[in-house]
């Protein structure tokens, strides 16, 4: 592993590391923020998956969580959204291929080849972060925005006992009812598979569950609301009782700014599950 | 003015706008927050200088300083650091040229046509702000990063009674006496000109001074720290017994993850000085 660049930050150390990931064939690139006291001991561990077109990079620079993981005592972790590199398959619309990995584990060609971030994600990296770094394997949860808060919620229904607690800003929330969501997880999946029970959150919560509690936001005016379909996740955390807040924030859209907006309240929400 | 782009954060507008400037013979384009409470009432305003390569983005997007001006109800301004386009003369050099106008008029060409960025810092822009926005040009401060930090330290001296309060993260601080910083003003002004005591701060604060307090932060671990010779202004503010607190911050560097470590003071300093 490589460590491509250390900046003190909050107290603790914004790192980026570099490494061959075995599942992905490739490269991969990944952010993590450890506070001062992972100097000590063990630290939990918040995961933050991010959005189509995003790098490791945009979230560890925008969103500011930073500040709140230093002060809880987190590590946080910004993976990439997808393997990478002259000779991995491509696509030029922005929700395929590169910067749009779904978080699946592609069957289908080109993809499979490299497209595995569901394993990376679920075993290669988490491994990876327990062996090299002060992080607690015990104390994990995640969160993600749009794509990466279907990650983030697919993920946490189909580990259970992995993570304390989830949570997502402006989620693609019920993707097997979504024509714009369906595009990239046919090509990765094929059109036939049997695989929206695991892939799709809405459906997820409804039959595999989440033991532990979820918070969601969405913002009023994000432009792809329509897309997202909030109201299919609003309506399963409704009709399963499940502990936890869907809540539509007025007037916020898709970018950066809702997201740094409301990103105390995500840090905090995990903080709570993590440490009590 | 154009609309290029509003997203609500942290209950408030962070806007960018563009326009021609007469002063730059150019278009230019600003970020702008507003407070919740600028719908309401004139606010106060604290501008925000970028470093070198920047543009009007770079802070507004990573430095993490909306939410502690929606607290305080403050507005932010941040403008770009050069003119720019295609007919706006420029240098292969990251610190000359677009991107790197060093908050100066130039005199010296190519520059002198459009550089003219110290008059459109201090008369264009603010009188646009306040024709057009919700601020309170009674009340304003000033703030910023690197070559930012100069260009708001040497403006804030000049401007007797602008601003109430003056901060600089990592500040070129004595540029006079570096050789690295007076390449790029000397193309801009010439290096026989009689400039010195507006365009360096540490001269500016020996002779203009300045009616209100400073605060200045630097990183130990940064790695320009020798160009930018921070002991000086440390010198001066000592022995001028200027109010205020000259910062060295342990492990730091000269990149944004220090400069939102300690954005939050900054703001809570300024908004001390403005509000009360």
């Amino acid at each position: 592993m490589e460590t491509v660049s250390e900046n003190k930050c909050f107290g603790g150390v914004q790192g980026v590391y570099r490494h061959r990931s075995d599942l992905c064939k490739c490269d991969m690139t990944f952010g993590v923020f450890l506070p001062e006291r992972a100097r000590h001991a063990p630290v939990p561990v918040l995961w933050y998956l991010s959005g189509l077109t995003c790098t490791h990079e945009n979230a560890m620079t925008k969103a500011g969580a930073q500040q709140w993981a230093a002060e809880r005592g987190l590590a946080l972790v910004f993976p990439d959204t997808s393997p990478r590199g002259e000779g991995v398959a491509d696509d030029e619309a922005y929700n395929l291929g590169q910067g749009a990995g779904f978080y699946v584990n592609a069957t289908q060609n080109p993809w499979a080849e490299n497209y595995q971030m569901w394993g990376y994600l679920a075993e290669e990296l988490p491994r990876l972060l327990v062996d090299t770094f002060q992080i607690d394997e015990e104390r994990q949860a995640i969160c993600g925005h749009s794509m990466g808060g279907h990650g983030a919620l697919t993920l946490a229904m189909a580990c259970p006992g992995r993570f304390a607690s989830v949570s997502a800003l402006a989620p693609i929330a019920n993707p097997s009812q979504s024509d714009w969501a369906k595009k990239a997880i046919h090509a990765y999946l094929g059109e036939d598979g049997d695989y929206w029970a695991r892939h799709d959150a809405t459906l997820a919560l409804r039959t595999a569950g989440f033991d532990g509690p979820i918070l969601v936001d969405q913002g009023t005016d994000d432009p792809f609301i329509e897309a997202l379909m909030p109201q299919s996740l609003a309506t399963a955390m409704a009709e399963t009782r499940h502990p936890g807040a869907f809540r539509l924030q007025k007037g916020y859209d898709h970018s950066y700014f809702f997201v740094s907006t409301f990103m105390e309240d995500h840090v905090a929400f995990h903080a709570e599950a993590l440490c009590g």
